[in-house]
């Protein structure tokens, strides 16, 4: 009710303050008899931690995930599976000029008007650092629908763009550089531009592009919780993310149906795929696709005035060691959230044609 | 579970099948204590309906809600709201061709597969019809959120674009034409367009905007349930939407963090809004604005190519009473669906500091 | 979240006043494929409706129920299913009594406290009318739980008591006197003690007991969700009922482990059963067997004092057609209930072992 | 889904085998501002803990908990708050003996055939090990609740019974003995009966009763989440209860309807309580009372026959550190589950009247 806990049948319940001592998180509904590849779980976690490359956060966590409960002998048990992250690298920093100020498009001011209190070291809960529970529990749910493939890579950053149409990118490329673009001309130019910006102390915006493969036909419930809707959801929920869009998306809103209408071929799979994946709000088994955009990072390395709780304008000097670009930590995090809600339709979708 | 249900505080359920007796639903969660305008909610429903001008589908369906109960002397007891559609106009068709063949992008194909049977007549549960119980408790939620504004208004008709900031719309002419379009100019070129459009039994998208004002600082849920995470479910769960961004949205992917942060005023309204009014996912108080974009509907009043349910290949030739343009009847659903959103997180906020 | 919904992945979402237009549903989560005998459906709620027999009340209500949508040539489809009674039989009584006052173990007070207005007609939402609703539904889920034998019958009413095993109970006659007791001689005693009590207006408790056979192993859920504390969770929701045991109950508090421990068979049945047909929240094979006790109805045919919503003193009449004693028309809300608790287990447990 | 969370506005969800390196959990939906008595919440556990007395288990457990979020400088900030239990008496023992057998009205059999695998060291997640994790959560509930006085005693061991009515318990004297019976002499007595069980290696039911004072009038919902059907719920969740009553409870079912109801006084009290301080599902300010009944521990000290996992019947000796009678033990656990339920009903409760 909180807005800690995301899915229904397999269900990620989380906490954790960017700089308490540790983030967790408790999986309830993974089903039993699934042997997990927990090195896989931690490889997870790495694409996602800080300190990876040159072009993200130089902040150092480990992000070393250990699990307290439903797995035996290597084997889910079908219990909670509760799990940890210690946080290693809480400084003990003076964070008085951030406790009763409120930093621009940060949650400083609305945690302080809901909450009365906050945890503002680090930006306490708002912080991102809480994705990392949302990447343990999305490789369990990916290592669950083994044959399901759940690739995203970085397809913009600022005005840069790869307009490959989705079914010509080639996904075996995205870890072959840090920006995580399947493109390696169009990689190395979004490097040096992350770089230019991080030198100015600003920051920019991206998006980052998801395709899922292998989906079987029926995953997705009718009305409020389509698959799309779930997964839009999903994506938005995750910090930095302005917009989603599926399959045509925004474009798709320019097109004439005679021209968006995707005709069948004889065994059910269709010649084209505006649809996305999903029709009538469940997978159709074609290929899912969709694109997130985030916005630029908040934090800039700047000097900039603004106002503390009393209203008084106040200066500030963003410091410390921040992401300029968050796209390419963001790609397992985006990988994270659509298992999850694979995962959960999945397990949805095993009841409800009876005779099954 | 199975997708019928929506909000967990202001919870909504809903029933029923294109061409079958009756929709429905249950409103469960509505405070007691509010006096309901019955003809400001049968109001709503008649901007929905089928039939309302030149430009939507001339079927004709009264969509007179019947309440059955939670209101007493015309007001809300606290129990349970339900309420009921009945269907009027559900001809008798021939429906063999439909029965077992699949139309391009519509749900067929994909009932069909999850549920091993489905009710086809005109769509049955996958029909936009269904929508109408939205309308029915979305009304109620405005009511319960009195002093908030909720409108929504047709911002792109195909590549037809109002380019107004949303702070320059002028909210009071969206009614005033039947596209509901408030720029007049524009709105009567859309509606030719779409004249046009339907002459040639084709089907065009577009863009449903929004714009949510005097909204309480504080409503939305921190990580999973975000105001707009929760507002993009929303839209994306009406029927034909491809996509949705608030704020900045996909354009603010290409900014710089300089140029987006939203510097504060002294009383926390911020001087410029890029944020659309939700940071950390909590809303700051200011508008919420958002887009939402619609596919071309799928039925074309034109001969097809198709499968059926054996695969063969089999002709096709749409005919009936259908919305070339679905745009301006969807700006009452998003209205609704908005208004549920925040009629849940309003209750939730009220709960979360302990002190108020 | 306000209390009008049961089940998790087998939904029931109820709504209706005694004394409104129409009492109904909606069951979200039914698969799809099952061929529904409608007729049972009617019989089920004859089982419960007034004026079935000399010993209930003799208010006249054909309680009806008519489906709306989810059922298409007779099979269910997945989609939800609503359906509604209307209330033929709500007299315009003067109910200027009731309005202000407050009756002496009813909801009057409690509601009125709690939504500051009420339907009174009738004891609104707060009547036992709304269990027809369950009726309908539980007769669904047994339909779905093929197999399964859910079974009540009255095995107490005031100080008589039928001490049978459980075991030991001839099903096959509880529905042959109108007590439902299945021993025909104590049937007839409770008959008559019955008539005795109303003849002086006044009311009697009894307690409904429950066998349940062919549960498959598996059901429930660990911790918080064990079979036999939904099923509590369930009957007392029950209007009237003050408590639940199951198994060896109230009585297994009392013995010795060495006696109560269940040995096995080699064919991992027990020898005996004192655990009821459930271990650790999941049922063992064995049978489900639990008693529900209900308290004497409030409402007496006699004159009494009371207070008015100001707290004075004032006087009523109790007058009408009242249940003298309400556990045979209970049997099948019971039964029902036990059925809505299974399908959801049933529902859940097919997805838990992955391998399944 | 799965049956590891409890409550919905506050929700706790919990993970842990018995054997396991920690137990753990997360509460979602606790209020912020609350200041928390870190000292009280390990006092309760304290009162939970194994070793704590002669009469329980001698193993030794510290069971101290370990908070990782949602609390900041001693206050609930609102956002979840994880905590952990470190399991520090996990001795490697040989195993092997219960690895493949079903030992009788346990778990382990339903555990094996409803998951295919088990952690079946200690019980695994079955073991009542589990509740200490409740206890936590439920501490803080009661912090949250400050004013209601929840109170739980021991009025049963075996046969012998504490029949003081339940206005007549001096509440004081539960903790001044280790039985937790409020009679100082029926506790001595208890206790040389619990040992004298304990001698022979058997074990013993009893029953825990628990008041409820000073609750607010309207916490409850109608219809299925009435107050007490979610006690009972709660109550039948804690391993080894067999049964629940509230107010007059089963001896209710055998009175008349003019003994039984509970006449008014003018300030809204009454002047009985057979109600149980609960009428139409929904709190009357009056107190809350009921029983619950627990089996007697299934594990004895003593050699038995059962059968393994291939059905052959196979020898066994219990041994080791075990609670002859549960009783004492669950007192706490009792007070924490119902601290639970009304601190989720609190917060319902102050929703749904919408002038409040």
């Amino acid at each position: 009710m909180a807005g800690n806990s995301f899915g229904k049948l397999f269900n990620l319940t989380t906490y954790g303050e960017s700089h308490g001592p540790a983030l967790g998180g408790v999986i309830d509904g993974c089903p039993s008899g699934i042997k997990l590849d927990l090195d896989e779980i931690q490889n997870e976690l790495n694409r996602r931690k800080p300190g990876q490359s040159a072009i993200v956060t130089q902040r150092k966590e480990p992000d070393t995930v250990k699990f307290h409960s439903g797995i035996f002998e290597g084997v889910t048990t079908g219990t909670s599976i509760g799990f940890v992250i210690e946080n290693t690298n809480q400084k003990s920093h003076d964070y008085s000029h951030i406790k009763d100020s409120y930093r621009p498009s940060h949650a400083d001011y609305t945690y302080d008007k809901k909450y009365g209190v906050r945890d503002y070291r680090g930006g306490g809960r708002s912080s991102a650092r809480e994705t990392a529970c949302r990447v343990v529990a999305g490789a369990i749910a990916k290592q669950m629908l083994k044959g399901i493939e759940i690739k995203a890579y970085v397809s913009g950053v600022g005005t840069m763009k790869l307009d490959t149409p989705y079914n010509d990118i080639d996904l075996t490329q995205v870890e072959s550089n840090i920006v995580r673009c399947p493109d390696q001309d169009m990689a190395a130019k979004m490097e040096t531009y992350i770089k230019e910006v991080r030198a100015k102390g600003d920051t920019v915006g991206g998006i980052v592009s998801c395709i899922i493969k292998n989906v079987p036909v029926g995953l997705g419930e009718p009305v409020f919780d389509k698959l799309h809707a779930q997964l839009g959801k999903a994506m938005l929920s995750i910090n930095a993310v302005k917009g989603f869009e599926y399959g045509s998306g925004f474009h798709g809103s320019t097109m004439y149906g005679s021209d968006h209408n995707d005709a069948f071929n004889n065994d059910g799979t269709t010649k084209t795929n505006y649809s996305g994946g999903v029709q009538g709000g469940i997978s159709n088994g074609m290929d899912i696709y969709f694109n997130v955009a985030f916005k630029p990072v908040a934090t800039l390395i700047q000097k900039y005035e603004t106002i503390d709780k009393a209203g008084n304008t106040v200066e500030m000097q963003g410091k410390g060691r921040h992401d300029p670009c968050v796209v390419p930590r963001a790609v397992p995090i985006v990988e994270a959230m659509a298992a999850l809600v694979l995962a959960d339709f999945y397990l949805i979708n095993k009841l409800y044609n009876y005779q099954v």
